[in-house]
């Protein structure tokens, strides 16, 4: 058989477009998927547990560990430090294990950068409406932070050309089968694993 | 919602890699794809049906076409012509129809150069053995075609690499699945449909 590295999910796209419901869709039907947990400094929401949704961290000890070089990414946004730890998905990936990461745009460049060969998903709202209905829906945020979160949202969405697919969230169940066609059709390139596959047919020789 | 136009499927590889069930079974499962029928002046093979395998030409017939320019692609294979006829393919594409090709490597090649955003699959036998196998169980080739057709096969698994997919076909529905998934995948690529995406939330604002 083919052996197969790791493919690392990069999920991102404008607050709200909804990464997070269909991230945790696509965990629930797929358990060989890993989660990657991400490290930040901002409050847990109703309802976070840390360790699940983030390591809430204090930011001395954030700061303590970009000094030590252990994130893949890590970035501010608006008052808060978001960060990727980088050894387990490294060792994750190596074992062949597929790992998502559900993280904001400006952490997604960070990782493109360094890790040019994930796959990297654009969550996009159905329209500029929804996003808005959902980002107050929410209710998690100040009228300023939803004010400032909307402004961003066509000028983010702008940024679409980073990415290697789309989701349009229009409905979890949908979204989901994308981005399970979307890991599929990965592991089927030919560029990833050619050279995997010229050597075993060599072997046959 | 965003127009799409209709994907180009490209679906090439070795004789006896079992192109030909799995493009079937394929299209039996999905009846919005349309198959594309190819001309070719080789001989009908038992149950093969004019106008639904392939179109049954004489070679004089064949000639008239390619010098009109009516191809997409064709191609000389041992002592046959191949072809594409192109008008019905370019209409149903237009119209955001999905079409399918099953197709020798040979004009595979040729409609790379005239259609590169066309998805290109490329079908591979579980092993060497197993392709020998399949050619001989077909039982309708002689037993020089056998040879000339096997000792061709690993250089065209070479050949790999002008390809996007590819699918190892060990069991029918497998392969459906992960042509299923392929499809599904490039209808969410940002590089086909990026201007699409931009266009219409540019109108909301």
């Amino acid at each position: 058989m083919l052996k197969k590295k790791g493919l690392l999910l990069v999920v991102s796209g404008p607050s709200g477009a909804g990464k997070g419901t269909i991230c945790k869709e696509l965990l629930n039907k797929n358990h060989d998927i890993k989660l990657s947990v991400s490290a930040t400094t901002r409050k847990p929401r109703n309802g976070e547990v840390d360790g699940v949704n983030y390591f809430f961290l204090e930011k001395e000890k954030f700061q303590t560990m970009i000094n030590n070089g252990e994130f893949l990414e890590y970035a501010q946004i608006y008052d808060n430090f978001y960060g990727t730890p980088k050894a387990a998905i490294i060792e994750s990936l190596e074992n062949g294990q597929d790992v998502i990461l559900e993280i904001e745009m400006q952490g997604a460049k960070q990782i493109k950068d360094v890790y040019p060969e994930g796959v990297f998903i654009f969550v996009l709202p159905p329209s500029l409406e929804e996003l808005k209905n959902r980002i107050v829906g929410r209710g998690t945020e100040t009228e300023e932070e939803i004010h400032k979160r909307f402004s961003c949202a066509f000028e983010e969405i702008n940024k679409i050309s980073d990415y290697d697919y789309f989701v349009v969230n229009k409905d979890v169940n949908t979204s989901v089968k994308e981005l399970e066609s979307i890991i599929l059709a990965e592991k089927n390139k030919v560029n990833r694993y050619k050279n995997n596959i010229i050597a075993k047919f060599k072997e046959e020789l």
